[in-house]
């Protein structure tokens, strides 16, 4: 069986999605296409799903009748609306982040699915399907007992003028939180934001680099560098201290050569082909999931945690104290 | 489209590959199974593929309309006769290693592939899709100059009692050959086999470990360790020493933990674990090619070759001495 | 010339040292010991330096003709006492930390040396010869650009029953502060502590792990992981953030074996082992230097200033708050 | 007490251990020293040993009274002459290699060593008081069970013009067999070289690289690239694979950093940098011993095998055949 889907926003991501889906993916097709550009769509139908409709509206897309299942690819302001229509017709929804660019949208959200009563919006925290980190999760809990620290960091090569301050947290640090709280089964308490001295290398608009310190509610306390103009490539840190060990992070799979006095190994400089197969199989783990009617992965109150945790983090940006992160009750579709 | 395979040989890799074609690959269907055992087909059809007919002969399979292509994955000595049947039907065959049990038999193939005029033909020979080992070609290719020597082992933790000496060649080595000769491009003139002491783990009938030496028409010298009783794991290891520089095949990503005064990381114990995405990504090569007509990869020539190749390895395991390998020419299907 | 050595405490430390310059040093013997416990002095006497005479006092010893110089071994509050005297005394000496055991105490010795004029106080903190940290430094200078920030652990195995959460800051991590002051040249305006989960292998009284958070004057931030049973090993990492490039302080050199599925190195477990060539180093510095009248390596200032950021990371263990470090001017001598 | 030590040979090796003597060891100074050029002994004299007095012949310097121990630095051929005459002498000699120019001449010092009835002998096979070689033998000997190969490489950036083929052999190759029968307790059977394609960066009167291939008595096998002309570095890699795992010579300490894409650490270019602790342990050992009359390290039996396995290697590379080595009975002196 084939599952169906229809890809609204045919921008950079919904692109690739498209391709993974038609190229990669095993039992899904795009059958429906929209974007706010028909242009793009149309262009995107003619490189990689001639089979698709394209449709004039993303409601319209939903609402089809051929449409097993969305994808929400469109620019992070429309998604909250396309996600709630897509709880309201029932259908499982893969929502790129953010899952609404505000903590409330994302509430909404929680709230549709819970009357909703079942599993139905997947957000794309991609990190949850990557080999690495499922191999660190499967060592914390085989070999280092209580975890009590995260020594991290998210480093990037350079980012672009437009990219500020508190896009540290909402476009970078957002995956980072995710993260933490997956590995350690645990939320945050509090969140506390560093700045050390300020690399040549940043623009004027961006304080980089940035530490940012978390505490769970059960006490594990991480420190997480965020560094975007670190230069030297896209490099993602991660060691976890239990009361038994220690584990790190993998680094990506690279060939050591021995040139010119130097032992060495290549470093990524692209987030792209650093999680490739984590959104290979995100994707994958979706579409085998929509013909049961219930998704799994990162769920809506995931993505409601991290609206929630993020914007305690913009506010420690902000302030410079420490912040308090309380969340409300969870909702017993998320237990 | 959606290419429909025929799986001849339902053991255990003629199993492996079916699961795969249904849940890994995208594009293609199992829509045919053929083995001697008719209940083992069952048991296939019941697990892996409802939809597929099982067939009374392998011979009935190739010629069924609704196969587009052929797996062989039955006993290696029925090999050769199912995949002239299929070149002489005109449909693309996979073939598991060895595409013959005899070099005359591999070259009987190759002529009729030759004189069909086109590549049909594609032996499983995975490595050539392993990430790690075309991360090594393209270091080579970039930054080595030059190949001079080839520094190599193979070993496995350990072998079953059946195991005797000639298939550490037949059997293990023949991966290496084939390997060699496509990170080369080059092919071997001789070849010499050394007999270190041996380790009291092995079975009475295999000399173990072995060294096989190889020189190629280019004068690079290769050594290779066969070590299949090593007692720690599964471990291919590959270093290449160029004019400009040594680069060394990446170990398989694994976590790195600190604990009990050790910093480790796990070996792998399956060889089934190495290469599990090497033959994934072998057989939805070979998928995508079939409505094309021609397929890629290893061919029927890579196949006749390290039978010759292995042929002339077991001759210097029995006689000690360092013995010529020569290869007719090579028909211009394979240039 | 063969520098003539005191040393004043026949402790652990002092036994070490001593059997370190008769044994190991080039240049140097030692020809006077004291000890409070004059038995204690016989023993190491008779082991370690059978030509050297047993002096009463520390004082006598200070005094004596034949004494070049001075080693300070004994208890910590003796240590300010000592070392004026040495001072006054016009003699060279190495003084184990801590220089003294309050600030106020180190103030003293840092004034008396200035009135002196002369460089005669080493301060005991070794890492500033242990050959990774000097090749930590170097690569800093040479690759790293400026240094932006330090993430750093140390971790022991296991700690006994004495150790308490102040002894942390006091006997761990003043280490740390004096390594991280010499690897920026720079000095700390401000220190927070942090407190995770607590291990369940810590004794009552230790708070375990702890992370304290250095600002520098520069705008350098450091974290550094204290982590006293951490059960694995004696383990200590420290890396450098720099605007051009990152990098780490190299493990000890270690043999990776491959055994029972394991790709290992050994981690050390004592930190004596991981330091002894870096004793070595420090005192071979000293005694090469005692001749010229002027001794180098880490001086009365440096521990004085080690002494004020500890006391600040002790306020801030008590606190929890983010305790500023004002230090006082530097006298010129230390220019 | 001091061992007085006279040098004879002042070039650079004999200009280096006199540094090392005065200024590295404990208990040691050079006291005499000899060159055939005296103005190259005044010239070292003045640099590290204003004390030692310039002999007029390196006899007489063996005579000398204050000399206890001889250290002999001059050209080869000059060896066996001063060795057999400060055995005649009774007196200590560390002999830089080879101990002879030819197996002949090896065995006459054995000899008149055997009739002396005591090991006055150390050869200058530096390795054995390598940390890293140590280290790996003790990990040979708790871990490894029974050895069955040794997998190695000796490889030098580049080598002058006047090195040819043979100096392979007799300048690179003796420290690697000083070294694996050292590391085996064992000795060698035969010997084979096979010459890979040769590197475009050689000389014409060098082929380069070659692998030798070792059998020892207990059936170890041996490999052994020899390449002096890799362009990368210094560089010496040795993994010894036994019954119950393998383990690796450890690389030398290094900073890995992480700059401009990649993770990267320093190779050596230098050989004297690579065994600098080595030489300076090795003759801090010899000193040690010369009191008792008796000195350890690598004996002249050492030395002597050493020729007999160089010269079979060497005919070896003249022939292309496997060429037996046989060694005389060892005299119970070296039991």
């Amino acid at each position: 069986m084939t599952v169906k889907l229809g890809v609204i926003g045919t921008g950079m991501i919904g692109t690739d999605h498209t391709r993974r889906i038609q190229e990669v993916l095993t039992g899904a097709e795009v059958v429906a296409l929209y974007d706010y550009l028909p242009e793009n769509a149309a262009k995107l139908q003619a490189a990689h799903a001639p089979g698709a409709k394209i449709h004039e509206t993303g409601e319209a897309l939903i609402a089809a009748d051929e449409v097993d299942a969305v994808l929400v690819c469109s620019t992070g302001s429309t998604h909250e609306s396309y996600v709630l229509g897509a709880i309201e017709a029932g259908k499982p929804v893969f929502c790129e982040k953010p899952l609404a660019t505000t903590a409330e949208g994302a509430k909404r959200i929680v709230d549709a699915e819970s009357a909703a009563g079942r599993r139905l919006v997947q957000v794309g925290f991609m990190r949850r399907f990557d080999q690495g980190y499922n191999m660190l999760k499967a060592t914390m809990e085989s070999d280092l007992g209580t975890p009590l620290m995260i020594h991290a960091c998210h480093r990037n090569a350079a980012v672009p003028e437009h990219y500020v301050t508190p896009m540290a947290i909402h476009d970078t640090f957002i995956h980072e939180i995710d993260t933490f709280r997956w590995l350690l089964d645990d939320d945050f308490v509090s969140a506390q934001v560093i700045f050390p001295r300020k690399t040549r290398h940043a623009h004027d608009k961006v304080a980089d680099p940035q530490i940012v310190l978390l505490e769970t509610s059960k006490g594990v306390r991480i420190d997480c560098e965020i560094f975007v103009n670190c230069r030297y490539g896209y490099d993602i840190q991660c060691q976890v201290v239990g009361e038994e060990g220690v584990a790190d992070l993998p680094e990506p799979m690279a060939v050591a050569t021995r040139r010119e006095a130097r032992l060495s190994q290549p470093i990524l400089t692209d987030w792209k082909s650093r999680f490739m197969a984590a959104f290979d199989a995100e994707l994958q783990d979706f579409a085998d999931r929509v013909p049961s009617g219930h998704v799994g992965g990162p769920s809506a109150w995931d993505g409601y945690v991290a609206a929630i945790s993020s914007d305690a983090c913009v506010t420690a940006q902000e302030t410079g104290a420490i912040v308090d992160i309380a969340l409300p009750d969870r909702p017993a579709l998320y237990d």
